[in-house]
């Protein structure tokens, strides 16, 4: 064959200016370079209660049946949604995760010069897929380590924002508003901007965080995930809520095929559980107190969490937490941190099972002493 | 809660613009309206034959670590998939199904105002995410029911047509190309112009129908899949090879927590049982001479394929063609035929098993005959 002319075509501009940073390095890559397990992997709030036995044996009964591609409608699964949320199968988009799900939602609205609203240091993923389709991201700060819904609605009426981002939880602080605030937030909403309610970790927040499924509001899109509460992270499952006109513009972009067969089925019975979820939600709950605890026993603070993650406030600058957080790694607790100031002076701890939090006890005071040493 | 305003942003132009259909309607969707299992699903070239026993068992022993995030970097299964064909991790990039890469690889060149060029008549699912970027289709008509690589170069010379589709084999009408003349087609391709080469079929395909992997080719992304021959087509795999700088780039744009770690363990045992594969060929080979010989015992001919489906052609035009079909889906035979003429002359069997093969033959005398009457 003769040697080909190494011209290429251009990517697009918005491609072209991209960076080739990615949102987050996964714990196997860190193996991989410490060419180590690590013994608590605590660090992705990943659920590690793991899915409802109900789910396990779907997907075990399912595998034989992978030749065959999911139902691209996901009929099933989005008919029991929308049972177990009282609105209507036209009312839900199911897609591969929250963040399928929010870069589809992304590229329905945002295009070069789209401004973008969200909180500084908020969920770099996101982030991610606004950039990702030339929009321009604005941002208010956190406040008292909660997403600031004033600050957020100031930005996005000066700034024209076309998309609001909240999370609610919030991740990473792992705090939450009430119904009533989100309420508030949903109500001066300027008609200009989409609300984009990322609620990934609502199981695991108390009663009256979630405001009531309005899906007539032409404005709002809510986020919900398999991932979290049900242990289903690496089946790919998320679903959107909203109002009909909405949801159906999913259907001109998304890859209609995307849905695997025995996610699908996972995900079917792992929302028939309920018992399950309760256990989990129950058994978080006790990992968050014990990891609160564990701060306490170090003289650190934390920040009181509607998650199933707790930050630990290490009461210094980012540079202090992120030798904390080395110690860790080193120690093989894998945990991760916020990205910014003045978020991170926390690290971010996932709930674990008391085996896990047994190696933090263990781990934290020899990490936080060579962090103190280190920086005198 | 007040009413709000009913107001909404604007979407993009791009999305405004696009249609509500759909690249496909899935069998289940056709099911729920039949309200009757179909008793051979025979339509979306699935492999029936199923996934190799230690693909369905590393599923099986995988389910229970669900909760964990898939590694974003794939790093196994791109490994194994860079040996098997002798290149680098590098010049792989791994994602959700043909599909899905499809989907990354026109973003990354397709814009408002670029034009492609592709069969008419080819795989719809391109075209729908040309058009859901923006891109404009143009087209050059299959030759003798091949994807015609003189006339697409001759299109994308005229129109500077960014990227060029071509898949060999073909879909819909199960044709190839000798890897001569797809390397004919790689030397003559303009430096203005991609080639995405999907080679989904391949595996099913003679010895001697690619040409050999060059990784260094900067324009030239061949993409591959577990779907068909793996018999994995509900758990999302696929991958695109090519130079590295080209493979990087979709680490810009994609999902990079949308690889399952069921899927990833399912691909891996996969990829690992040659035997399997090589049994699974000759299976489909087989069903592929017995769909043509049910075919001449009908009067009809087939069009020679390299793939896991046959082109039965129905020897009049697209409505009778469509009659047939009828015929058969009121039969339980679910299948499907090319969307465009002339290649909507035929209807598209894919590889049953021998009980499916036999449904055919009983069905069809009555679906032809039935047509026939209607059509006088």
């Amino acid at each position: 064959m003769t040697r080909p002319s190494m011209q290429r075509p251009a990517m697009t501009p918005t491609v072209v200016a991209l960076p080739e940073t990615v949102p987050f390095v996964g714990p196997e890559a860190q193996e991989r370079a410490r060419d180590k397990a690590f013994r608590a992997r605590i660090g992705a709030n990943e659920n590690v209660f793991g899915p409802s036995p109900k789910a396990i044996e779907a997907m075990q009964l399912t595998a034989g049946d992978g030749w065959m591609y999911g139902d691209p409608e996901n009929h099933e699964l989005k008919v029991a949604i929308a049972r177990h949320h009282h609105v209507e199968p036209g009312n839900i988009a199911i897609g591969e995760g929250i963040d399928g799900l929010l870069g589809y939602a992304v590229r329905l609205f945002v295009e070069p010069g789209v401004k973008v609203a969200t909180s500084f240091g908020g969920y770099p993923t996101f982030n991610y897929h606004v950039v990702g389709f030339g929009g321009q991201l604005v941002t208010a700060p956190y406040r008292d380590d909660h997403e600031d819904p004033d600050a957020l609605l100031d930005v996005a009426r000066r700034e024209q924002a076309r998309v609001l981002f909240f999370a609610n939880p919030d991740n990473p602080m792992g705090t939450c508003s009430d119904a009533a605030t989100v309420t508030g937030l949903i109500e001066r909403l300027p008609e200009h901007t989409m609300l984009f309610l990322d609620e990934a970790y609502l199981e695991f927040a108390p009663p009256g965080t979630a405001p009531p499924l309005d899906v007539e509001h032409p404005r709002v899109l809510r986020f919900r995930t398999f991932s979290k509460a049900y242990g289903l992270a690496g089946l790919r499952v998320g679903y959107a809520i909203g109002e009909t006109s909405l949801i159906r513009a999913f259907d001109r972009i998304r890859n209609h095929f995307g849905m695997g067969r025995v996610a699908q089925a996972a995900a079917l019975a792992a929302l028939g559980d309920g018992a399950h979820l309760r256990e989990v939600v129950g058994k978080v709950a006790a990992a968050r107190d014990r990891i609160a605890s564990i701060a306490r026993a170090n003289g650190l603070g934390s920040v009181p969490s509607a998650t199933n993650f707790v930050a630990l406030d290490c009461g210094r600058d980012g540079a202090f937490a992120r030798k904390v957080l080395n110690g860790l790694v080193e120690r093989d607790v894998f945990v991760r941190m916020p990205g910014v100031a003045p978020l991170d002076r926390c690290i971010r701890v996932s709930a674990g099972t008391p085996a896990h939090l047994d190696l933090l006890a263990e781990m934290l005071p020899e990490a936080l002493a060579e962090a103190r040493s280190a920086s005198g």
